[in-house]
């Protein structure tokens, strides 16, 4: 709280990034976008309020619960209080999700858009949640999708493009897990739970959340008799895509055909039927994948193929095949794997005396043309201080140009890790400052 | 509208973007934080919601009326509801600029940031504004700030990042506008506006934008006497630093010496005493300054110290100065003067057969290890529908590798532009390919 009676706190379940944390973020967003531009997906930006009609009725209702909803303006919001109409006194929500704009945008421009479209997403979402720790109600989405391809290459392409994301970071311990949609449903059936498919499902879903007895009590109760064999096997990981062939061919036929042409790519990162993958959204039709850490580490992102979603906002259905990668979670598991280095790769450059300035100006606007980030101090203190923010912002590189260094063009560089100081003439300053502080990235 | 009723445009004021004019802000956004960190600048992020006592008065009463606001939820809003308490359905809105979030961080996390806090923040805000061409309910804004420091060194270096953006764009006929806050308010004691001052101002403010007779004339009105002429030679431009010199020493000198110091390091920007220029917003206490195109193209950025408005979120004032960019501004200022290539500088990758589909995607990661984007196409097609797709994606060359290519392990490459063909083999292939295509950026 500050002195003036205004909390200086972000609203609750809402969080600010500062410094290094904020770079992070950053950086991570870009070279997910660099990668997915390099396999030809192209980005768009939608708006982060959508008409309320937009929002409801397509993202699974627990969602719908959790939509920031904005309030009338003006004689509209005078009107409905009036008639104290009250639930039509919002008529724009935030989006809190990717995928539901996605499909709007899809429909609204699909005659000037390429086919099949490959395209990306990444921004916030909101959703109302009753703040706790870890999950907050501002965060980001990171979606990539191709619209109008049934093919399989599509399911392929998104697992690979979505892969390299994750290689390029260093991500280790990562494996495929790969289901299908009508396996699951076949399933069901099959297991006598025709009538309590989506309850057969969801109990699926908690698979690797609760003890594998607890499960089978609940499968049991819901089912109301033991288990058979099949489901039981399924249960401890032991069904095999051989035991389902013959009753569900192409289902079966389409997961052996992904894993066998993504293991031709991918030797670091094994790809896995799972039969108890279901993820949670109900709006998948075929193919269904999670990106998960080995040793029950949790998902890094997943997805699938979703052919009947975009129908809603369209006269007519187009396949397409999505994943979106957990980005929060990835920032995560990059810190807590030292990904990010601890220094920062800029050159600090302290002000001796005013005087000096525009000369410092100058010799900082050269240093930078050769590719090296350069920050001058920005305001009038003594050299103590200025040497207290270079260790603040963990710069590792100081140039020291002082009465004496200006008059010889000759600098001194200070390495802060170390603690010596190298001389230099201007001449050898920008190859020198290369090969010490771009080498420290 | 589609078939199943739900409207498929964005909502009224708001903007989907897509292709390439996604790829264009994404571009910029990048570029734009590129630069300021190599000045040192860092990042931050705040969120979109901000508590709505954070958001009032702050930043200007005008803003203040543009505020989206949340609804609250649940047992929340039915309480306020049940007692008709209108004024409190809303709890949070959406941040109608960079600079209020920016206050309140700072004053959060005031001990732990280094001194100066030099810091930088790209984003949308939000007003609801009367949709009307032009002008939009969600924009970007592109803030810089110097944050602790009080030094006209803060000032520079704001203006030499800012500067540098423009610069590194190709933008030309930019001048740098300046004026002083102490002056305009000075000014208007002068010439007899102290009971007005601030519509003073705000009528200086109009100076580029209505005929000079008609601003006399509303100045005239407002003074209820002929004007000084004093007055006059600053409407038309006439009126020189020196001619202020004896009654506004202080801010005089200031501008002197930005004008100075700045000149001396962007000869081909030049910068300008522009006594008329005001800015709308009430918080600047020191400089002013503006980036404006020639011969009366508007503005493409602007800012100046506000050494007050810090104060309001923390117990003590604090220094600042800060410059936003109009992002909207620079992109259509960019697309009118062909910043942005026509043609792609990805490689398109037909895919012939479905057999191919593996060793496709093999070559086609080799190449993007060597730097060049590869777009492979996600469906089973005939090849007249996979060259509409690079002809709609604008992408030059093409790689053709079918049964005899990748029999004989001798590719083509098409080039769309010129119409001809090259064989390559897999060997002379990244080479070829970074000397044709990279070129292309």
């Amino acid at each position: 709280m500050s002195a003036k009676g205004v909390s200086t706190k972000p609203a609750s379940g809402f969080r600010d990034f500062v410094g290094r944390e904020a770079a992070r973020r950053e950086h991570l967003i870009h070279q997910i976008s660099e990668i997915y531009q390099s396999f030809g997906f192209e980005p768009i930006d939608s708006p982060a309020l959508e008409n309320l009609d937009v929002l409801f009725g397509s993202g699974g209702q627990e969602n719908e619960k959790l939509i920031f909803k904005a309030i009338k303006r003006g004689e509209k919001l005078e009107e409905v209080l009036q008639k104290a109409d009250y639930q039509n006194l919002c008529d724009l929500g935030l989006r809190f999700d990717l995928t539901v704009p996605l499909c709007r945008v899809f429909a609204a421009y699909r005659a000037e858009l390429p086919t099949p479209w490959k395209v990306f997403h990444t921004g916030p979402v909101w959703r109302a949640e009753r703040p706790q720790k870890g999950r907050y109600r501002e965060f980001y989405q990171c979606d990539v999708d191709i619209v109008g391809s049934s093919s399989l290459l599509a399911e392929l392409l998104v697992m690979e493009a979505v892969s390299e994301v994750f290689l390029s970071f260093g991500v280790r311990d990562l494996e495929l897990h790969l289901n299908h949609r009508e396996l699951l449903i076949g399933m069901a059936h099959k297991f006598g739970f025709s009538d309590h498919i989506e309850a057969f499902v969801i109990l699926l879903d908690k698979a690797d959340k609760i003890p594998l007895e607890k499960l089978e009590q609940e499968m049991e109760t819901l089912l109301g008799a033991k288990l058979p064999a099949q489901l039981k096997d399924l249960l401890h990981g032991q069904l095999t895509l051989d035991q389902l062939r013959s009753d569900f061919l192409e289902p079966v036929e389409t997961i052996e055909k992904l894993i066998q042409s993504y293991s031709l790519r991918f030797q670091n990162l094994p790809i896995r039927f799972v039969p108890s993958l279901a993820r949670g959204m109900g709006y998948y039709t075929g193919a269904i994948f999670e990106f998960r850490l080995k040793a029950g580490g949790g998902s890094l992102g997943g997805g699938g193929r979703y052919d009947r979603l975009i129908g809603r906002f369209s006269s007519q259905d187009t396949p397409a095949v999505g994943c979106s990668i957990g980005f929060e979670r990835l920032l995560n598991y990059l810190e807590e794997n030292q990904y990010f280095e601890k220094s920062s790769s800029v050159l600090f450059f302290p002000i001796f005396d005013k005087k000096f300035f525009e000369a410092s100006q100058v010799l900082a606007s050269q240093i930078r043309q050769s590719g090296i980030k350069v920050d001058i101090y920005a305001d009038e203190s003594k050299i103590k201080n200025q040497f207290r923010y270079a260790d603040s912002k963990n710069y590792r590189w100081v140039l020291i140009a002082g009465e004496d260094e200006w008059a010889k063009n000759i600098f001194k560089l200070k390495d802060m890790k170390e603690g010596h100081e190298l001389e230099v003439t201007q001449a050898e300053l920008f190859s020198k400052l290369q090969s010490l502080v771009l080498v420290d990235l």
